[in-house]
């Protein structure tokens, strides 16, 4: 076993059978993938990458499951969660981000972008992206490292069912609920460690009362009545999350000026291919080092903050609803202007009814029903715009559009 | 007046004077050099730059100053310290870095290499590299914003004097005590920002105290009795930060490893010369993007972790000495295997005697004479060799080297 | 000025004018008076008093004067805000508390009880009782103290006013809201406070964010709008604490089953008339030293969490409703079976309508009209039933009452 | 299980078969006895109890075990460390301060002052009298619940032998070892708890890094060499804890104020007499609601802070030798006086050499023989003289004695 330093989880055990996977180049790689995008030009701590929250998934989908273990043996039969079965929930956990592309979900935008904005041919599939090209990764770069690693469990197809949330057995049902789920080890980790880097309190949530709080009833993950609270805090945390941080409108305006410069290197050929054989390749690095062929405009807002402005109101309410209606006009403003002129929107839910529920005297209900909290939480909502000094005239053709609702 | 969300801080405050000099491109820049080398190897989390530590060192040596100038009104006259003063030494602890190349010391490291073993023509000053390179930007960059900062002071003298601890002036000397001094704001912020990424405890220390310790008498910077125990707290906070993280064997192979490879891309003009002109160009990215013309070997180690081993055993005591002695067959080993072998050592001492003055019972005593913990504290000396799979054979020319003393 | 280490807000700062206030025998009291009442029977952490929670809140007055006046300069005129105005905001945070009994709001649940269930004659005035006691102690013990303390102010009524919320001038209407407001120093304080000393995070804020987000705009402090989520975690934090450590349902039954005990040494004059003469010997120890001629009962009961017993379910919705219309009878049991059979019940609304405002694009509104969160922050509202072992037969009369409604 | 929330551990889970020990009347006490004596007179945060801290030991000593277990499986036999096991060395963690007496150490300063200054005729066996008191107290109080502890282990004998560190067994002496050692769960406990209360960094060590560095090899525990750091960590947080909280003059001046004061309750049979039978009521609070018999002079010393003095020098190095020769007529002042004039000494011996072994490249070796700071680490000697404004002539009775050497 090796042990690794980690300022979220304290120490991360890596388990013999688990070190050979992080080794490979593939995964090293992700320590050259931003965990947040450019967040890092507004909170200056956020460099940190998917390498090192793999790692906390790891850990932490691991603990997670030995607590509903043991929290459960009343309810139901656990008796699958044995040691394979922890090596094997810790595995998809490790691999739960692995189809990242540089950037993280930055490269997603850029995707949908080159797609649906520059007409380019590119695989998109909105936010499961990265999911499909991780077993894609899976398949062409880690199945004679997981072919090897169970004598019980297809690992494979364990992995990849689980990492797309479409499992076929028990078992895989279970790891995905702990693995991707509205209350997982996935956001439970990026909360506690993106607020850490980003020096703010938000994301932070009682984690130790939240693995005591999970059972295993009815092949579902529910939530003790006496959890509530820290059930709720948790999805506050990941609100406010994306509202300060995520959904920042600076960190919004610069990721939304580098999805264009990369949809740019993608047009040029500046960069290789986006396919599994190319992953290697594709680094934070990569795009950085290659920017000034997509303009010195994107180079110098990427790289030093400069030349783009943001109009300062943000677009909400009906004016973002009514900019949703004039998608075609705004793409055709973004790609005359050739990125020059950007309308950026954001739109997260943090709580969809009837995805947690509550073992509430006996009964099992809806977290909704029994919390006044958590029913209030608002999705997400808002659009900017942004331009270069140079496109001042140009970014009219937008703001025209929001003359229409009340701006 | 801005404020920045900052995780070993809380906010840092930023002057409206001061606002223009951090937007400036050669300043950015320091969001793309790594703050610790290639640290993160070993400890995932010390993603974090020279950016982010040079705006706290700005901070904290402002708040040195406030603190010091109400701990020594009954000591000294320290009128001196106004609001025009403090904007002035927030701005020499802002710029004290603004010289660091890629990777940070680890840079400094290559220059050696590239004269010593390679013998190439590079500028290089031992550890006040940095602080030369760093005077030579603000010639090159910054003069023209510095000439208008302040009214009373001739600032870019004044800056230029502090960072290189070549004070004239009374002001200009409490300055330089304040940013780089055995305890000022450059080691205060780093030791607490580099635990904090690391995730480690050991570099901790009572910010708080200590700047409640000390006092300006007689043209220096003397420690209250009573804190007698924080500033050993914060002396050991350096050596264990060393031992630990700094001068960690494995951390310390990886930025020699990284330092031959940036020696190869300085041979074959992969990089820009190293000038002050070329500096905006000089990240971080760059090298990483270019390594692999430094060879496959080296683009592998640095990226993937890969293909270098190392001999377990750490070169202390004698056998230290005998190495040093050895430096030339040592040094030829490197330069045959063109860095496929590498010998790489460490050296610090965590304290020199009468660095630090102690206020004890009306006089001024040096520290070493009333704390036997600063007096047991050791210096650092250690080596380590590093060898590519594929040098098997050649590296025991090094410890054959070893053979005479008891390894 | 003095310095004493604070867990809360590192170190606290002692103005020399305000020391000697401190020293007194009536303030040094406060550290015999627990500042949570018996919560330490269930967070065993919780053994802090009102002296370290009246320190804070004297220091946080402070600071978040400060801010305001920093942050209000574009709004207002704040040069009242001077040295003078910041020692005398000091004082009166740090005397707000100074009226409490032993147990702090225990004692107020005592006073209540004792006149309405045991008809005692003595002063009682629900929960503005510890504000009403703090202006007689104020003039019984502190008023020489207080009449030297300002030339420019009568500081006997200023605190007196400020404390009791009854301002007359436009200082004491700012100081007012400083101190005691929905978002002020006193719950800065203490929700931080409780929960460091709880070990639970449900409390915590972001104090540093906060303070950069009040500002004075005619005579109101209000929240400028990019501070709306630090003022929702505020509220939550609030709310979070009542509902998990204040109104903890084992909590409750103790400080109850203390309240009794309290009511029987006042009626067998076991302890000294509630008077201001004699609040420097009402102290916690006087109380716990005197529990036994309460009852052999509740010294266990208090001393060893022995003998009594808690109906698991508590009461809450149309229960609580019902309850309360019942609550001559309930009245009666307690009477008759003398604290044997206890009702408790707690009430607390986390935040009124129209309480904050929000300067929100140029416009001042209130909170509730712009945060979904603040308008679905719920009013806690429960009872509970506990009884002493020998009184399992007396608790059916509780009980029986509950079969008319869903319980 | 239950569980119980700590700020120290998170959470601390309490297995059934302990419960009911932890629910007898002799183990509630313990919320009565303060950990750190008067300390908070200097520290307010330092209200904690031995209740807290012997849970606190409880958890460590059980997670302390554990990994050693693992850590030890390759050099030793550990499979005597079982479920079994796991909660007796849990039951004598939990017990190893059941025999403290109110205010902690400070009531073995009382039976040492009673005997050898007043010449009572008390029970004192030195710094051993809490342990040694200890096992009375299991025995008349606790033996029938610890009777059917086990089934394998005698378990009344089991604990007490550990406790006193008279361990006949293999499986006692590992327990002795885990419990009290120079690295043991009672300190690595209150070094942590300590200065969270107080709200210093000094007592800080890497606790997770701690239970990964221990092995049990040879009948000892030894350390793993590249734990040195943070063992030397540990030894200096207990020095500093040393240093400025638990020997800080104020604090101690109190203590021995109190000391003092008890002595006097003692002799005028205030208090029941010290026996086991008496132990449920000798609380904290007994003592503070009877202090007034001990005269007007120590009520408003320990109440209110009033009316003793110090003189500001410590006494150490030869001074502190000197005055230990004159001891027989410090005490006569003493007794003269009443304790109106008190000498109180200091010393602690942070480290004894030979104490600690390290597993150094496969040698056992002891640490101070590898560690330059742990053999810097001084004994801390000082003496303070304390006296009542009414005794300002009588102190010079001890002052005069200082004359001789060169304080």
């Amino acid at each position: 076993m090796k042990i690794i330093r980690d300022p979220i989880h304290g120490y991360i055990e890596i388990e013999d059978k688990i070190l050979p996977i992080i080794s490979t180049e593939i995964f090293q790689r992700l320590r050259y993938i931003s965990q947040t995008g450019l967040a890092y030009l507004v909170y200056p701590g956020m460099t940190h990458t998917r390498f090192e929250h793999s790692l906390g998934v790891m850990h932490l989908a691991k603990e997670l499951t030995k607590y509903v273990k043991l929290n459960s043996e009343e309810f139901s039969d656990v008796s699958f969660i044995d040691n394979d079965f922890l090596d094997l929930i810790s595995l998809a956990g490790l691999l739960h981000d692995i189809g990242h592309l540089p950037f993280s979900h930055t490269f997603e935008n850029v995707l949908s972008l080159a797609k649906e904005i520059y007409g380019l041919s590119v695989e998109y599939y909105g936010k499961k992206t990265h999911v499909i090209f991780g077993n894609k990764i899976i398949d062409q770069y880690l199945s004679n490292y997981l072919d090897k690693f169970s004598k019980r469990y297809d690992t494979v197809n364990f992995v990849q069912r689980v990492i797309s949330s479409t499992p076929k057995t028990k078992e895989e049902r279970f790891a995905s609920l702990i693995i991707s789920n509205a209350i997982d080890a996935d956001r439970g980790d990026y909360l506690l460690r993106d607020s850490y880097f980003a020096g703010v309190g938000y994301g932070n949530f009682d984690i130790e009362r939240l693995k005591r709080s999970l059972i295993y009833v009815d092949d579902k993950l529910i939530v003790l009545k006496k959890a509530i609270p820290v059930i709720e805090q948790f999805l506050l945390a990941r609100m406010y999350m994306y509202e300060t941080v995520y959904f920042h409108s600076v960190v919004g305006l610069y990721n939304a000026i580098l999805s264009h410069a990369i949809v740019k290197l993608i047009k040029k050929s500046s960069i290789p291919q986006i396919s599994p054989e190319n992953y290697l390749k594709l680094t934070d690095f990569l795009i950085l080092s290659k920017l000034e062929e997509a303009g010195k405009e994107f180079y110098e807002a990427v790289i030093y903050r400069k030349g783009f402005k943001r109009i300062k109101k943000d677009i909400i309410g009906n004016c973002y609803e009514y900019m949703e209606k004039r998608r075609s006009e705004i793409n055709r403003v973004m790609r005359e202007t050739e990125g020059l002129v950007i309308y950026h929107d954001f739109y997260d839910v943090p709580y969809s009814e009837d995805e947690i529920f509550v073992y509430y005297d006996d009964e099992i209900k809806p977290l909704s029903s029994v919390s006044s909290i958590v029913s209030s939480l608002k999705s997400i909502k808002k659009g900017i715009i942004g331009y270069h000094e140079k496109a001042e005239n140009e970014v009219s053709k937008l703001t025209k559009l929001l003359e229409e609702c009340q701006f």
